[in-house]
């Protein structure tokens, strides 16, 4: 129970932006990945790589997958580049217990809207105004080390409707100055694999800097790598089975 | 409130079987899709079409679902052969508020695992086995008319782990003499659409022939419509909003 | 389906405020249950009483409880004087199918707390302030009518943690000026009961008055009263029952 | 994270029937809490006390809960006996972030159903039949070691349905050979508690001497720990709160 293997951690970032936009890189120098690797890193029980669009595979090899424990994902102007087979494969490892961070513009990434089967529209504003992130599950592991809300002090606006299935767990909801509100921070089992959806996040703006940000990514990394210790088998499958001799049932 | 307009039904039926196999002939000799429709047509408040793989577009035109209120879908062998641009027809449908029931081996078609994001796997055995269905929720309206209860005296088996979402709501629990439970009756909403997976079913036992089933049936016709009175807009997109010069948020 | 008796409908209210304070009279001269009373009985399905703390078992004797479909419920100075009787004889009449609607400052009725399990706190405020009501369960029947969101122009603020199990279904979350959100429509299941907690009300302000509101209130009857269709029986007790000869349970 | 103190363990047994009852000596001779204690005292992480009916205030006095992580209930004949003060103490621990395990017969136990807010019935039958207890989400931490299913060979049945709210997260639905279904192990949060009820036990049956039981219940104590780690201060009051002069909120 104590002492387990570090976690693996890949973070994919589509990595566009940064190498575009001159105020882009200003804030995130090495890319939205780097950063958030950055204090994941300084975690004692994780390993951390990173994958980007413009890698072969897009940094997400089979090997890359199949050792992944939990990955992040962000991605914002180029979610239609990602290649459908890879999608698959990270669409099959989060079935199989790999867990999922989907981070901020990641909502209408093919991989969130494939686990969710729903649009995942909402309103948007881009006006940097102020959010504040209040706890309504305070016992939930994700709100570790959090009080009764957080501030960003400015941001990027996500409104409702968020067009997602109810969550299993709602863990935060944003109140927006200009007048929305938002589930955003919502946790979703998917066969064994464990999916968090956090809002913050914008590729102008320090929220990846922020310390209350990185402390919420930090434990859902750590909740998020319950799938990949599941012990039930075969759920992939759908074996046929029989009735053994004594009325009890095996598997073939 | 009370002077509704009929429900629109359509009943998709891959309708494959009962050309090929006799034994399936003698149950549902016009296809299962007809037997459907025959105790749906006798409900005052429904009116019913049926739609078949074979069909252009199986039937299930942009004219077709678009005046459809709730979809019925079974099929079994042929899931495969369903056009990909009829599933996303299908599925956007639901998302703007149509209800979709999925009927026994539906479990594994495109449209009900795009809906659900999972692989929707289980365990399956044909041995003519009895089932017994237990309302675990007694005030859903889909069991209505239904006591503790209900038993199929021979049914194919299915059985957990099923690899779905966690139900919205779930309605029936299904005990298997063979020794396997299952999540017979599940509710899920996606988007504006009200989804309900139903278990039972076989294309050679008369198990759409039983008063019960067909009863369950029927229930979820009427309950799955509500979702196409949803009076919110504009769910299906993205829209960009700003605030109004009071502080007060519009949809541009 | 279509012809059911008009669901009979109690509005309990403590009725203290009304007869005490010049500015509640202001608002609610015939006292906060005549207001709601007064929509009500315009619906044609609906037959309407009205129940209030002074009265005899606080008007809720065993023959008013028992012939009543959904019943409303507001308290706010008072809730510490309704008998102990009466709170165990709506409870057990809630788990039996009756539907109840708590209104604003009822999440601390007895009642309330004693169908929730928790302490039902919450933060709350008094400055006047403007509160949006945003629709995050879009084909609700209880949102019908309702578009994205409505406002109340001047509201008394509740805001989270609002300490209530996660709800069975989310309706609405509010946002207000000051700062806040808050769970403000929100449904569980108890028993054969069907619950409603809706936040919006308030002693010195017109809020009952508001056509959003009582269009809200109007739905949520019509949701409620589906409790007592519930055709299963005998979920009060727990019969000992006995394996029947051919291997089939049957309830002594 | 990984160098947390003991997890606080105290087992609540009535301790009536193995006093009376030869045949239940035979099989728990200290009492089912010791046999429970017995194996969770060799959980490294654990430190377990016990508590019975007949000590002063049942050995849940203010000190021991207030120092209680996590608390197992069994209960079967003296529910009644249970003093409602303490009753009222070990609520409120667990609504503050305390784990509670209700075990089998404890769901008729007042604190069970002081948390459920339902009636809590069930149908039960003493055939020393076999019970499966099946997956149906299996990368919950309560099933882990746990494979499809287990088995326990003889049982007392406990059938649907079963009166409580849909749960937060339904872990176990066991299948008796008998025809029965039962949801067997189910999880809530309560304010910043954790709640599992796990059905299994009985008084003349070596139930608590399975290695799965066993393993099952370890599991729950280590899930159950989580609440009393949540960092969000004050939910056990209802504040009133102002605007802060920069229009934010403050708690006074």
């Amino acid at each position: 129970m104590n002492e387990r293997s570090p976690i693996q951690v890949t973070i994919y970032n589509e990595f566009v932006h940064e190498r575009k936009d001159e105020k882009v890189q200003a804030v995130y120098p090495d890319g939205i990945h780097e950063t958030i690797a950055g204090f994941l890193r300084q975690q004692p029980d994780m390993q951390v790589r990173t994958a980007t669009l413009d890698q072969p595979q897009h940094g997400l090899s089979e090997e890359v997958v199949a050792s992944t424990d939990v990955m992040l994902w962000w991605g914002h102007m180029a979610h239609g580049q990602v290649e459908d087979e890879v999608v698959e494969r990270v669409h099959a490892a989060v079935l199989g217990g790999m867990g999922l961070i989907a981070l901020h513009s990641a909502h209408y990434s093919k991989i969130f809207k494939k686990l969710m089967g729903t649009a995942c529209g909402l309103v948007w504003r881009e006006a940097n105004e102020k959010e504040r992130l209040w706890v309504v599950n305070p016992s939930h592991p994700i709100a570790d080390g959090i009080d009764r809300y957080f501030e960003i002090p400015q941001t990027e606006m996500y409104g409702e409707y968020f067009d997602i299935p109810d969550p299993d767990e709602l863990v935060f909801i944003s109140w927006f100055q200009g007048g929305e509100v938002f589930r955003s921070g919502c946790a979703w089992r998917r066969g064994k694999g464990w999916v968090f959806y956090f809002r913050p996040g914008h590729e102008t703006l320090p929220i990846y800097h922020q310390p209350e940000v990185q402390r919420v990514i930090i434990n859902a990394v750590r909740w998020a790598a319950a799938g990949g210790r599941a012990t039930v088998t075969g759920i992939e499958s759908a074996p046929n089975v029989r009735i053994s001799p004594e009325g009890v049932r095996q598997i073939d």
